[in-house]
């Protein structure tokens, strides 16, 4: 992992430039808890963007769909949420806190706090009791005559409680897919990592309904076709791999499963979750609610319940995994330069500009420039400090393209255009900077870190 | 009210559809909670779009922010919202139902219902007593030791507990503002008329910080702003008005409201209030919080804390307007022709793409302009049912742009160009469609039915 940036540097850049930081901090914070700053909300929105682009725009038998995060709570009964969705959590007699019994391997004593996980502390352990994980809260005006409700744990579910709805909609028959994006809770004991694991978290879910013969081939193209997603937009391949659940590992609906890894600063974890879920969720919900899920031929008469195959990725986890891998340092005339070497498309601001100097009309160009850029993409304008050191605030974030208004410019309206990655410089003029920079927002884009790890 | 679509056709139609629909239907539904299908999606996607748009790239002084769902509890307490976020309920000894005290004119008897709201049924009530509008969870691994915390019921208050992260990151001065769209949830006794008021609904929030003296300048300035956003959007003007708050209608933290109203089918109602806050959030945060949350200049060593003006809009109370304002039924050929006249940049589908005959070589063509104009924007393929029939469904769900490929297509490369709100056809050259239709998205437009309206 030598080439793995830690994540106490991604932290520290997250909160010294208003990407992520933790939340209610006037406060003291409520546990794992994290707010996205201006250039975390761009950035986050840009991988949801790319995300809903991969599933609605690049292919057309994928549609949207946005359920509501409070459900009618036989959704988790019949999922086996309510029952099942639960760690076993064990109490210490002697320092009175809680663990979770199948990681008793990290815990940290809250009296004698282990320095080496693995050890373990001298506590006092009770056997294991379930917990559920599920947020619980009440519906109507009040505690004693309103219903137990639970915040979902999972956005899938309101994919498929929506199946046959979305059929008669949308004229589709399978292999069709319904795709979300949206927040789920889950009352982890053990959240942490920053944002990889934290209790309110956004998932980007796929459900993809296929004729039950097909779904090894869907499996396999939805594996690849995930891996590639990430490789597209800057991930390098060897930061990345597949790995196969083992049949212990599998959760109870499904009937195989692979799990994208990434190489995190905390080591190679999950990034996303591809399941073959069979026809475990549509059988139960057709079971609890009284109703035929199935899919019916109109023409040949042929009847099946489809099986699904899941896509399902974080959008906090996969924007963690996006900085990790763009984060970079170099020597340039003997200074650290910190910079982000995000795909374009991912970038929070495209493009900044900036006048070399505040006088000789230089800002006032600038400005107009900047105006006209700003109507087309995510664009600053910046004139405070000297000139290196506004490269440097934009490298930071990760911002592709800097364009500085000089002398020369008040000439004959060119501009330089400064490239992030290879500090290349190119004279522009300023009627043809739109287009160029439009034209390589769409361009095939390669991490230039790749040439560095290979040498 | 003639001219304004009453509420069933609205609801039939995002039934019938997919735009919008009840959750959990196969189990007898969540009381008014909604999900989003596809085209619903699409829809309100753009929506938060061209809010994003209109406040972060139309402008330089507004950032953003996407601040937790569940915060430190202390929140609440300083915003007032645990002792004053409350409505008047009363209970029945006979029907042993419970009402709001504020809305008896509205309420319905469990043993009579009164089929004339206003008379009021002899219900035998309690004295009213105050409930809390906020969800209550708890975090941790269980209750017993777990923390009580809340479901945000606005984004508001996550933007004041970052006013001071935010002016450290970004190097703002007032007037500068923080915008932000989320859910929040809130326990409504009486939610209803369909999207207008849920539990769980989607906020879009601006906090604009600005000096003192300047407050009064700022409100008039986002009082004319916030209206012109729905106007450009295809908001009739004539559907709109500005309705200022009585002193007794004041919330508490206000020294001054309006209302942006909107001429929905349940007649004028709020779809957007912008308040001027003065001090009253971040003076309260300050006492609790025992932080300093003001701005020093550093050059004239001026220090204030700021007053603040938001615009709150609701975007699924906005989707909802702009459903009921686009909606519209003309007689063509002697049928009815229902369509969404929406704006093209808020249109679900931007254009759709069907061969004139299933034969002849045009499906293929067809596909091949699909395939090109999709990668720009969101386009739909049709090849099914009468070119009659394929054009409704688009009317229906308020695609701008119909492309019809023909068997003068084969010959010379032209298709035809529909537009849904004239009807006109113009032919093009294929080459020339992608750029024709980027630059009418980019293009001002007006609602036809502002003719229709002033005849």
């Amino acid at each position: 992992m030598g080439d793995v940036v830690t994540m106490d540097k991604i932290v520290s850049l997250c909160k010294r430039r208003g990407f992520i930081f933790p939340s209610s901090e006037i406060y003291g914070g409520v546990g794992s808890t994290y707010d996205y700053g201006h250039y975390g909300v761009l950035l986050k929105t840009n991988v949801k963007n790319e995300w809903w682009r991969a599933m609605l725009q690049d292919r057309d038998d994928v549609v949207a769909l946005d359920s509501a995060i409070i459900q009618n709570p036989k959704v988790w009964e019949a999922s086996g949420h309510l029952a099942g969705f639960t760690d076993p959590l064990v109490d210490c007699r002697t320092c009175k806190q809680r663990f979770r019994a199948d990681h008793l391997d990290q815990l940290a004593c809250g009296l004698k706090p282990s320095k080496h996980p693995g050890e373990g502390p001298d506590c006092d352990l009770t056997e294991a009791r379930d917990f559920n994980l599920m947020f619980e809260t009440t519906v109507g005006p009040v505690k004693e005559s309103g219903a137990t409700v639970y915040l979902r744990p999972e956005t899938a579910q309101g994919i498929f409680i929506n199946f046959k709805n979305v059929l008669q909609f949308s004229r589709r028959k399978p292999p069709f897919g319904i795709a979300q994006i949206g927040k789920s809770f889950r009352n982890e004991i053990t959240p942490g990592n920053f944002v990889f694991r934290t209790r309110e978290f956004e998932q980007m879910e796929m459900e993809f309904f296929v004729p039950p013969d097909d779904a090894k081939r869907w499996f396999e193209h939805w594996l690849a076709e995930r891996e590639r997603w990430y490789v597209e937009l800057g991930i390098r391949p060897d930061h990345l791999r597949l790995r196969a659940h083992d049949a212990d590992e599998l959760s109870h609906y499904s009937s195989g499963t692979s799990d994208v890894e990434y190489l995190f600063p905390i080591g190679w974890s999950e990034l996303e979750g591809i399941a073959d879920r069979g026809d475990f969720d549509l059988s139960r919900h057709a079971e609890h609610a009284n109703e035929k899920l199935e899919y019916v031929d109109t023409a040949t008469r042929e009847r099946y319940v489809p099986h699904v195959i899941e896509p399902a990725a974080g959008a906090d986890r996969a924007t963690l995994a996006f900085l990790v891998d763009a984060y970079d340092e170099e020597q340039v005339e003997g200074e650290t330069r910190t910079l982000l070497r995000l795909h374009p498309r991912l970038a929070p601001v495209k493009v900044a500009v900036m006048p070399l100097v505040k006088k000789d009309g230089q800002p006032e160009v600038a400005r107009e420039v900047y105006a006209d850029l700003r109507r087309r993409m995510q664009a600053e304008y910046d004139e405070g400090g000297s000139i290196g050191k506004r490269y440097r605030r934009q490298d930071e974030i990760g911002t592709p393209w800097g364009v500085t208004v000089d002398h020369q410019t008040l000439e004959d309206r060119t501009v330089t255009l400064r490239d992030r990655d290879s500090l290349e410089q190119v004279r522009i003029p300023i009627d043809e900077l739109g287009d160029e920079l439009e034209r390589r927002l769409r361009a095939p884009w390669t991490t230039p870190k790749l040439a560095t790890a290979s040498s």
